[in-house]
This record gives C-alpha cells, structure tokens and sequence, in this order.
C-alpha cells in the first residue's frame, strides 16, 4: 500500500458485532481504532459515547447486522445519530454482512421488503456511504440513494482452491438459484457446472428432494452460496452429490452465517470442508475443523483506504 | 361508548411487547385483533406474515418499545413497511411505552439524540400517525411531523389515590425533575408539594445523598414520576422521606420499567405502594404485592376510537 | 366480475405506448379511456392536454415504457405531473412492461442503476402506486416507497402448454440465471428442469458456446425467460437443445421486446413456437406466424378494479 | 485564541436583531462582518443584498428571533435563501436568543409547536448548522435533523456571583420548573437550593400564590431561570422571598425578554440586581441599574471560531 | 350556487389580514368562519388556538401575505403546524394576494429567490394545497410541488370597463411588462393596446422618462398591472398619455398594495379612476373616492367550493 | 484567464447533444473531456460507461436538452445517476439550452409544468448544480433548491451589432412578451423600442395579424427573442415590419431551435439576417446563408472555471 495515503481525518470505529475483524482492518491502516463505548442501560437500551472529537472528520462504521441482527442494527443507527449530531463529515457505514438482506423483495403478498426497510432506516440516521461484501442480491445497491460500494470474495475463495489443486472439479449450484456466482467460480476454476433441483415431483435418486442434474460423476464438487444459514441446501446437496457418484463436497461462502444446528449438520454431513469468511463473528460454539474461515480484513481495509483517497474500488476485484 | 361509531376499514394489530393490553383494547372497542403472526428466522431476523387484506384499511398498531427495545422496535418498523407496501389507507402507530425516551436531548457532547432518531425511522417506514403515553418529555411530540396524541394517566391515578382517601397528603417531586407533574398530581389531591434533591454537599438528614426539601413531617407522601426504572430513585426517597419524619410513603408513575433490581428495592424499602399502568407487560417475575397495576387499555381504546371516527382527543384527559 | 364494483370516482388514461392493451382493459373494467391527447410540439417536446376534470379522481395511467423508452417514460412524467397539479386523489401508474428493468444494479463500476433511478423519477413526478407485470428482478420493488403491485403472467403461460397436451415436457432456464421461474413453470406443468449454460471453456456438443445440462433426449423442451430482446438467447438455445435430442423447442417469456434482428432470427432458429404477451405493442413488421401472443388485459383489468376496490390482488395468481 | 487558526473561507454576516453583539464577535474573532445590506421595500418586504461573493464560503449568519420575532425570523430566512442560491458551502445559523422556543409542545389540544416548526423553516430555507445559546428546553436540539451546538451560560452567572462573595446563598428555581438548572448553579456556587411553587390552595405566607418550600430563612437567595420575559415571575418570587425571610435577592438568566411592564415591575420589586446577558439587545428605554448585562460574545466568538477549525465544542462549558 | 353541494367536513378559518373578505366569502358558502383566536404573546410571538376540534375536516385558512407581511406569513405558518397537529385532513391555503411575489427570480447577483422560499415554508409547514388570486408571474405556481389553483380578476375588471360604456379605449401596458395582461383586457374590451417605455435616452415627449409607444390620441386609456404598490408607475404612465393626447386616464389592477405615498399621488395624478380589488385589505387612511374596489369575494367562495366538492375551477375564467 | 486556477479534481464531461459546443468549452478551459461512451442498447435503451474514476471529483456536464429533447435528458438524467452512485463530489449540470422551458406554467387547466417537473427530476436524480443560459422565464431559476447560475447572452448579441456599426436602429419586441430584453437590448444599441401585437381585432396594415406599435419608419429593425422555434413569429413580423415602412429587418435569439419549417420560413422572409447562438447543435440541413451562430464557447468556459475556483459569475454580464 502506498504510503502517500492520507489518513488524517480519519476515524475508524467499531461497534459490537466483530470486533476482532474491527482490530484486523485497523492494523491493516494503520490507524487505531476510534474511542467509543457501547454499552447498555439497565434497561438493555444502548447508551453510546463517543470519546474523542470527530468534528469534520471522514469516520467509518464497522457493524456487521449480523446475530442479533435488531440489535446490532440499532447500535449502528444509534452511532449514525450521534456522529451527524457531532459533526461529522462524512458517515461511511462499513457492513461486511448486511442482515436482513434476503427479505429483498415481496415473494408472497403482505410481505415487508425488509432489507429496502433498512436501507432506508441508515439513510434517515444520516449514513452518507455504504461498503458491504457480497449482498444476497446485488439489486440492494439500487435501494439506496446514497453511493454503495460493494466488495467480493470471489478471489478469495478461487485463489483458496487453487491453492488445493484439486482435479476434476464442479461447481454447483445451490438449489434454483446462484446459477451466475456458480458459473463465476467455475471461470476462474475453468470448470464446469451442475445444479441441484429442488422439486415436489418424486426421483428416486433425489435426497430430501434434492435432484442433481449435470455431470458430477467422480468429480471434486464445490457448493457455492453467498450465505450458508442453518447449512439445509449445503448438507442435503452434499448428500444427493455423493450419492450421484460425486468424489467428494466442498461448499463455500461469503458470510457464515450458521444458524443452529448449521454446526451439528456439518459434522455429520459427507462435506468435506466448509469454507467461509470472517464477515460474521464466530462464537467459539460454532468452530469446527471442518470450516475454514477466511479473511476479508486486508480487502476491507484496502476498500476503506481507497474510499477515504478517492481512488478507483473496481480494480480490487474481477467484476462478474 | 357510542354504537354510532363506524369500525369498518379499522384493523387493529398487536406485535409482540403487550398482548395482554392488545386483547383488552380490542375488546373495548368491540373487534377482533387482525390476524398476523410476528416470528423470527432460525438466525434471530423478525419475519411478518399479515394473514388477510388491509388494502386501503385505516390500521392501529399496538406496540409497547418496552425491553427488549430494540427488538420491539424493529418488530414495530418492519410491519410498518409490510402495512405500507400492502397499500394500508393510514398506519396509526400506538406506543403506550414510547422506548429511549430519556435520550431526547445530548446530555452531553457527541451524544445522539435517539429518541428523535426513533421518531425519524418511524417516519421513514412509514407510520402516519403516532399515539403514545405521558412521553419522558412532551417535547418529543415535536421530533415528529406527524400528528402525535399524547394520552395521560394524570386522572387515573389520581382517581385512584382519591379512592384510598389519604389524609394529610404532600405529593414530592423527585430528584430536580418532574416539578410540573407534581403540581398537576398535587391539584388534583388538593394538596402541597415537595421535593427530592440530590445534591453533592454533605447533609446530615439526606440518606444516600438524597435531601428532603418541604413539609412532609407526619404526612403520606407520594412521590409521582413519569417511570420507574431501577426504582433507585423512589426507593432512596423513600428513606430520605421516613427518615425526614413522613408518616409513610406512596410512588407512583406511568411507566412500569422495572429493570433489575427494581423489583427487589421496592420489596426491601419503606414504599408502601407502588402504582404502575400496564402501558408495558411485567412478567410474572416482577410481580409483587406491593406493585399495583392500574389499566391504560379503556383509555387507549377510547383514544383509538376517537381519532377512527375523528374526534376529539382532548377531552379525554385534564391538560397541565 | 362483481357489479358492486364502485367504478365512479375512477378514471383510466392511455398514453401512445399500448392503445390497444388500454382499451381492451377499459372494456373489460366497462368504462371509456379518459379524454385526453398526448401530441408533440414541432420540437418534438410532448404536448399533453386533459379533457376532462379529474379533481379528486383516482386515476390510472397505462404506459409500457418500451421502445422508444426514453419517450414513453417521459410522456408517462409529465402526465404524472399534470395530474398532480389538477388535484387527482391518487396516480396509480400501470406499467405493463417496465423499461430499464435490466439496470438494475451496478455490473461494473460506474454504471448507473437505471431501473432504480426511473423508480425515483416516478415518485418525484407524483405517482402514488405502480402496478407492473413480471418485472426482471422482484426486487425492483424494493426501488420503490410507494407501493408496488406486481402481477404475474405464470398462470396464463402454463395454461397456454396444459392446453396444448404436451408429452414428455422439461422446462429449461436460460444462461445462468431464471432457474426459480424455470422451477414455477415446471412445477404447474409436472416436468423436470434443466440449465442452459453459456461458458467459456470449449465443449464439442455446445452450440455458440451454450451447453446443454439435464437430460432432454426425446422431450418437449420449453425456455423460459421473462424477456426475449434481440432473441439471441432462445434461437442460440434451441439450436443446442435440439442439438443434444431435443424432440421440439418452445420458448416463452412475459415481454416480447423483440429488438431487431429478434423476429428473423425466431424464423430461422429450429424454435416451433415463442409465445409472449401483449405486455408491448408489436407494429406489423414484428409479427410472425411462429410468435403467439396471449393477451393480458384481463389480468390487467381485474388488478385495476381490485386496486381500486381495495381488494386483495395476491389470490389473482400463485405465487412462487 | 491560537493564531494558528485559519480564518479565511470564513464570512461572518449579521442581520438586523443585535449588531452591538455581532460586531464584538468579529472583533474577537478578527474578521470584519461582511458586506449586505437588509433594508425593506416600500410596503416592508425584506431586501436583502449581498455585496460581496461568497461562493464556496463557510458563512455565519447572527441574529436573534427575538422582539419583533417574525420579522427577524424572516430576515434570516431570507438571507439563507439568499447564500444557498449563491452557492454558499455552508450556512451557519447562530441564533444567541432562539425565539418561540416556549412553544416546544402541545400544552394544550390544537396548539401549534412553533419552536418545531421554526427548525422545519430553518432547514427547508437551507441552514446547514445552528448554534443557540441555552435553549429553553434542551430538546428543541433535536427538532433539528442538522447538527445544533448548544452554547451555555452557566459559568458566566456563577462567576458573577462567585466575584460577589455573597454568604450564604439559597439557589431558588421558579415556578415548578427549572429546577435541574438551579440544582447546577447550586453545585457551582456550592450551595442548597428551594423552590417557589405557584398553587391554588390558599396558603397565608403566599405572595399572589407564590409559596416558597425550602430553607431561605436571612439567606442571599438567587432565582435563575433561563429568560426574564414579563418579569412576573422573578417579582412576585422576590416579594415571596423576602416576606419568608430572604435577605436579599437576586434574580438571573440567560435571556433578558423584558417585554412590557418587565422593566417597571423589577424597579418596583425588592430585587436587588437582575442579571441577564446581551443576547437580547436592550434599547435604552429597557435599560435600568438594577439590571446588569454579562456579554456572552467571546463565548459566541470562541464557538464560531470552533466549529470554524473542527474543534470540540464541548470543553467551552461544564455539562450538567 | 347548488344547494346539492357538500358543507359538511369543511372548516374556513381565517387569519388577520383581511377578516372583512373572509367574512365575505364565508356568508358567500353560507358557513360560519371557524372558532379561533390569532393573537400575540407579551413578547409580540404568535398565539394560536384552534377552538373546536377539526380532527379529519378539509380545512380552508384564508389569508393575505399583505403588509405587514412577515407577520401576516408567520400567523399563517403556524397556523398551518397547527392544523397539521390537531390533524386536519387537508390544508388548503387561501391567499388572495401572495406577498414577496415580485422576488421570483434572481434579477442580480447573490439575491434571495423570495417568492420561492415562501413556497418551500408553505410546504414544509403542511400546506396541502394553494389558492391564489392573479400571482405577479404565473411561473409562481411551479415553485409549489403542491396542487395550486390560480384565480383570475380578469373578467371581474373587464366587467367593470364594459359597464362603463366607454368609447375608443385603448389599453395600455406599464413600463416593459405586462403586455399579455394587456392582450387579455384588450381582447375583452375589442380595443387595441399601446405601451409604456422606460428608457434611459431622451425624449422630449417622455414625462419623468416614460415615452408612450403606440397610438393613444384622443382616447380613453386604461393602464393595467397586476398591482399598484407606490403607484409611481401609474402615474407618471397617466402624466404621459394625458400629455401626449389621451382623452382620460384610468388605471386598474388585482392587488392595491398601496404603500405610502400611493394614494396621495394617485390623488393628484390626472387619473380619473383606479380599479383595485379587496384582495388587499385597506385601512380607513388608503381610501380615496379615485380609487374603486371591486370584492373577488364571490369568486374566492365559488372557487373554494369547487375545490370542495372535487369540480373544475377552469371554468370560473377564460384563460389567458 | 488567470494561470493560477486550479483544474485539478475537476472532470469535464459531454453526453451526445453538442459535442462541438463541449470540445470548444474544454479547450477554453484546457482540459481534456473526460472518458466515457454514452450508446444505445438494441431495444433504445440508454447504456453509459465511465471509463475513469471520478471518485471525489467536481464533475460537469454537458448537455443541451434539444430535439430529441427526451431522449437527451434521459441521457442526461441516467448520468446524473451514474456519477451519484460512483461518488462524484458534485454533479454539476450545463445546459446550455434548457429544453421545455417554455412549459413553465399552467396556461391552461391540467396542465403539466413540465419546467418544473424537470428540475424536480434533475434534482432526485442527483444534480447539485445548474448552469445554464438565457432561460425563457428567470423564474424557472425558482424551481430549483439547488443553485442556478444563468449565463446571458446580451453582450454576445449586442456586441454583434455594434460592430455592424447600423444606424437608426428600432429594437422590436415579439408578440405580446419580451418587452424586458427588447429593452434591455435598446439600452446596450442606444436605441427606442417597437411592439408587435397579435390581435384578432382586423387592421388594414396587419400582416399575417400581426400589427406593429410604434416607430420603426425608415429604421433597421431588430427583432429579439429568447428562442427561434418554428420562426413563424420573426418572419410575419419581418414582413409587417417591413410593409409598415422598415428599412430593414434582423432577428436574433439566444437559442435557434429551428423547427421545421424554421428553416425555410427563414429564407422566404424578408429577413436580413438571424442570429443564434450554438447553445444547440445545427445539422448541415438547418445551416442557411441567413443564418448567422455566435459561439458561446468562451462564455461557458469561463462560467464553468468560476465557478470551479469559487469566483462570482455576475461580473460576466451585465444584469438587466
């Protein structure tokens, strides 16, 4: 990184959610981290003081809304509030997992489009940017007006395999859906790509319902999600793909989600890792050895640094 | 209550924080609440399901932002938006606990003002009106551009202390605040005042710091607040006014918060009673015979009811 | 349809896109298209005149921004205006094909979101409501503050092939994306799916780069999409299904753009039907005897009447 | 001050209300105001001229809503209007007295908020900032949703009275109000405070029903309340006080009102000083020698210059 | 006036400018002006109170921003916050002469756009919608994203002249504007027009610089603005025609601001008559027997009950 | 121009109205136009591609809003929203002929503004700044929050004539309307003013119904007006001028719109000459003998500099 960035009225803070991937972008900068506290009143109403002038300065948000996702979401806005009424310059609000971000859009009547909700929430709170990773769809971009930068992992999870030199590989598409991140991921692995079909109608190879449709026979098959949640899709697919002659599963993802019992079906699934990324904190109750957690610190950083002096994001990453 | 009044295109809906007082305003009014279910995903996000039509209905929504808030809260925006994409006519917002409403102002720099905030994301979802309880300060009323009716306890629990007919009532105002409140609740038991100060001198009379100021000697006091948090507050006075010479000691308040250890003071101190609303819902928990409830829900469904049918509100209640 | 319908208070306006469309819905409502003439100025700036009152009318604009798009939208604008300005009670805009809808989310850096930035032109002009029909990606509606009520032609497309008493059906989506509307369509017709996939790694059985995945040998292959634009997509796609062993190749979308050289390459492809909706209006010179086109005026139709007597629309189609 | 600080891009405009006060804040910033003229047109509209370029200036616009309030309000409006359309950088209103700021809620049914809606007219007009000195109620800051810098006068009276040596003081706030404000001059002047209350019942040592609780018995008593406007208060206090014993009184604030018969009734009343400070600027017929005015300008000078360099703000005064 | 029109849910209210015509237009509808008193605190601030609940009414304020106009535009500001508040279910503001109208456009550097800014407060406030009388340039109406209905005086004067029988008129155009207005009343009164031009160069015809343009000998003229402020225009305009062969002079207009000295050069002009409205309000001391008001008070009452009752007000005038 | 003006962090772009107008412009300025293609995708749509980051930069664009008047203000509209979204620090918009202009009010009922309507959309767009020259109304300068620097072209137009160095000069205005700028001219030429006025009442010396007031016997006459549309007015008034006794006749504009059949008209006329400026590109087809084009190249250039280094634009023209 050059050494001719400005990092002068820069302030970088963070809130609850991930404070280590917080520390990890900080040292990445070079900055120490702004001084803030973020506790909670008896009554469990978040109670904000930030303890160093901001006055004029570019700050920048780290919260991911991830678990619990209302929680986190308030502590931002409420950081939001307190930084426009302190006079800030600019609010860049850095998000590496924007929660809420499958409710993008009413699949059955009388639904609420949460994640437009939100977005209009953080612009009402007075966030003037907006830096996410891999949002479920990238349409969120457009629910805002003010500008979103949007990272990607995509070299970060090809490089990773890679680096494994695997042979035959295919990349599969979760169920109905993904079919363009798949296709990506098997650019850049020169591979080929399959699917898994969800359907009411019986098959007698599906498992749980889950149809395989391509060529996967004896290949080294890689499940590709930008979230893996409660690990359903990734652990029943695994099952189809394996009993459709598959050599063996890898999934990946952006964000890990991991709702319960995501860890327990893993470790009974024939997956043989599951890669994801430091978006979302891990407790230490959803380790295992089974996922790999990649970092998206030096990106993020890079993304911020690039933002505070004005330079060009879309050379960060290959554009699907 | 009148049986001219048109409850057609009306659909009351509760969330989560008080369906006790939900059932009991809808029973006033004399419909059934509308049927919606308010759950959560497997990661903690809130998911809405409103179950019939309310295209072009004028909706109330119950919603007490009571702990914990900021899931309440949420709960609160997202039907506001799935009410508003589902083309309700108006989206009436009751909150009979209006949460963080002691942030209404930076007590000091770089503090946000989340009680603005909270009315700027109502707006910004979408509620076209807002109906709440004796607001920590009336002022809020002004964060809004919306019409806000403000309801009031003051007849209600004055009725009921007049019911009690305590002699030789002084009504005390509590730490350098509330002087308004006191005087409207000392008018109404044609009785003095006096007050609570905390002050940081030493004073040989003052128990935890706290300082009795007025004629309260052989008197029963009651020591009125708009809510009662840790009850740090009235369970100190309390003491300061025994020890002062009062014959014994009422609190009572709008509010019920109640936030640990509130309910363990209250039994250990000298307060004989202590009066609450059910504007939020106590578990059974923090119940106890001391802590008498008095019900806010023929007051709200009268207020509902007369902004429906487009009249008055003011006559509901005694102004200060 | 019911004859309690309230049709007074309601007045429906046309401008060039889709005349025919918009008579054939005022027919079906039963009433006559609202007096007033779209024309240009010699500078071609639009020229619009309303002749008749329509204070406090709600009123409903029929409008495919399709091609010429920029012109469309801009008579739509400042229809939208001259409405608001003559104190129409609502504009509910009826857009049965939603130009720019593929723009809708940054690809590249610095590209616009187009299909977002329409959404706040209609909101700035005055438009109240929008009604569409299988716009490209749901969460379009999301762009939106207003609400959104998107009708689906899945109904009307699965009926066409029921109908028709097809044998051995396989649905397919086209390259890389659409599987969850390939999946519905499937679903009503009992059939299996199978993906079109456009790579760039070489395969001796792929047509112009698209790869066949699934097994269609011996059946009735039909292509889904919501548009077909230059065609390239669906001709390049039957060629590698029948290429593969297909018995016979349909295609089917919501929106028949047909930007040149669409209709010729629909004539030359091995293509036996492609059946669209008259979402837009085809001149002569885009009509073929291989292009069915279903009408959507009656679905049009019955969501106009039902918007305006504040009935549900979700039950006038499943939804996925 | 530090002459490191950097002036230029600064303009400092005042209006009509209070020029004494604005010229001496130039002095201590050392900056001469700038150069416009605000006459009125023959049939007294507003007519502001501007003479000097200040695109992509930070300006600074003093004035004071108060007596006659509306035209000042205009003025200001128009003069914001007037540095928008110039094309300003930003618009920093300082208000030193913010009239109808006792307008802040609905005291009663059908009432305006005033003070609300003044906030709304600043930033609909184009103010980007304001800075006030001792708001009525401190929630008026958030009637904004730009930043407000709350300037306070607490240790200019303090010291006032600190200088004095006075023994033995009795802090007294008025009229059931106030009372966190006199608690802070107490714990600055290191002394109890008591309390005028103003009731019904009939009490035989009231003066015009003002009752004194609290010890002031040969005590110096100080009234503080945050602005003399009629005077009736403070008089009929002092009246009150002295009968039960005081001393002497005095009586201060932050704004000197003084609207008719003001003047005359604190000649009359046993007050022996009444201090207010120049953020009001007093014609000659309103000035007395009981009534001592503080300058709050090198306070308002020190704050401009603050915000001017993205200094905290907040060290300029205690907090309460 | 059809007795088959609506009353019922319209509340009229008026302000301070001009009761006399509020009243007017009140007995006109035939309702009585709403329950309200506009007065003015110790401190000259407005004071409002609404006496009667308007909870869901179609509100109509009628009030001319005339001299003194800030005070005017203040009264109804707040009054407008106030309906807001007390939720009204439209604002519709009635100003017969819309004050600042003559700051439309920035004539020279670094000048406020008055008449806009009035237009964003109005909004801001709450106004629903506006109705005005003959507004300096019709381009005002677009200031307003809120419907504006304009009425016009046209046939009111034209009436007038025609009752008069006068013979060979010519209608003249004052100092470099205004020529359509003239057109219009020419039109009406089937006579020819002429101009009056202000130049710098001399002219041994021009009176005070004004050169009449146009044959004028021997005839009747009438002078046309839309409103006579100091009447400097006027009458230098009628020293001009008289002096260069004009048989008789009249002036008329909407709007009589009538600032000093008006009325006394009117009355030592050669002009015979000069024809305002009572758009204006005027005080015993502007009347004069040369000056002739005509009342708009039937059509501002026609014009608001159309509005009421949802019919055209195109009709009430021809157009221009 | 001042060698001390600094070009950096400014971007110069042009969309596809006036390409030779922009290359003028940038090199006034000395700059380079900034890299970006503006096409068109196969169904018409809009496609634009920035190909240089402009991330904190003060942008420009440049675009006249002539036929096809929509499709270049989506064009326009489309980049706004690209450069919003990819983090210009401002959008700053030249328009150097501000199309719909003329629309910018209701002359009839249900009307559109569609004036209005456009700088409401350039706003939501994203704008932050207009340039643009001699609009029809000033007024619309009011339709903006935004600021909106007017170029005029008077001293271009002027200049011009001087230098023919013409005797006895009439400056004539056009039908009913622009008797400010005809005087405006007349004062720059030293010469007196005519009138043509378009009345249906019969006149022996009306040609076409047009009739000439005042002097212009033996006179060069000019005719002024802001644009030359259809031509329609200049030539019939050339022509009456001509018969009532002119020596001879020019016209000149700001803007030559020359709609059909402009062009022609103007050759078959007894029109000298007509002068325009290039504030919209003329095809080879538009292109006359007759016809004479002033640049106003520098005049943008320089208006565009000074505004980037925060210099006053008033002094580069004199204001009428």
């Amino acid at each position: 990184m050059s050494s001719m960035r400005d990092l002068s009225k820069m302030k970088l803070f963070t809130l609850n959610s991930n404070i280590p991937l917080a520390e990890e972008i900080a040292n990445h900068i070079g900055v120490e981290l702004g001084d803030c506290s973020i506790k909670r009143f008896s009554d469990g109403e978040v109670q904000i003081s930030i303890e160093e002038t901001i006055r004029g300065f570019d700050t920048y948000l780290i919260q991911s809304t991830s678990e619990p996702g209302n929680e986190y979401l308030m502590e931002l806005l409420i950081m939001i509030d307190a930084l426009k009424r302190a006079s800030a310059k600019t609010i860049n609000v850095v998000i590496p997992y924007y929660g809420y971000s499958r409710q993008d859009r009413k699949a059955r009547a009388r639904e609420p489009i949460t994640a437009k909700l939100i977005a209009n929430l953080l612009e009402a709170a007075g966030a003037t940017r907006v830096l996410s990773v891999d949002i479920h769809a990238s349409q969120v971009q457009g629910f805002f007006n003010i500008p979103v930068d949007q990272l990607k992992t995509n070299a970060l999870l090809s490089d990773y395999f890679i680096n494994k030199q695997l042979d035959e590989i295919v990349v599969v598409a979760p169920e109905n859906a993904g079919t363009a991140r798949a296709r990506g991921l098997a650019d850049r692995l020169n591979a080929p790509i399959a699917f898994l079909d969800k359907q009411r109608s019986s098959d007698p190879n599906a498992v749980q319902g889950v149809h395989v449709i391509g060529d996967i026979e004896g290949k080294t098959a890689i499940i590709i999600d930008d979230m893996i949640d409660t690990a359903r899709t990734v652990t029943s697919g695994s099952l189809a793909l394996m009993k459709n002659g598959a050599k063996e599963v890898y999934a990946c993802c952006s964000h890990g989600v991991l709702s319960e019992p995501a860890v327990e079906r893993i470790r009974q699934s024939p997956l043989k890792e599951v890669i994801i990324t430091n978006s979302i904190y891990q407790s230490e109750g959803k380790k295992d050895d089974k996922i790999i957690s990649l970092s998206i610190g030096p990106l993020l950083a890079e993304g911020i640094m690039r933002v505070h002096n004005n330079e060009s994001i879309s050379t960060l990453f290959d554009e699907e």
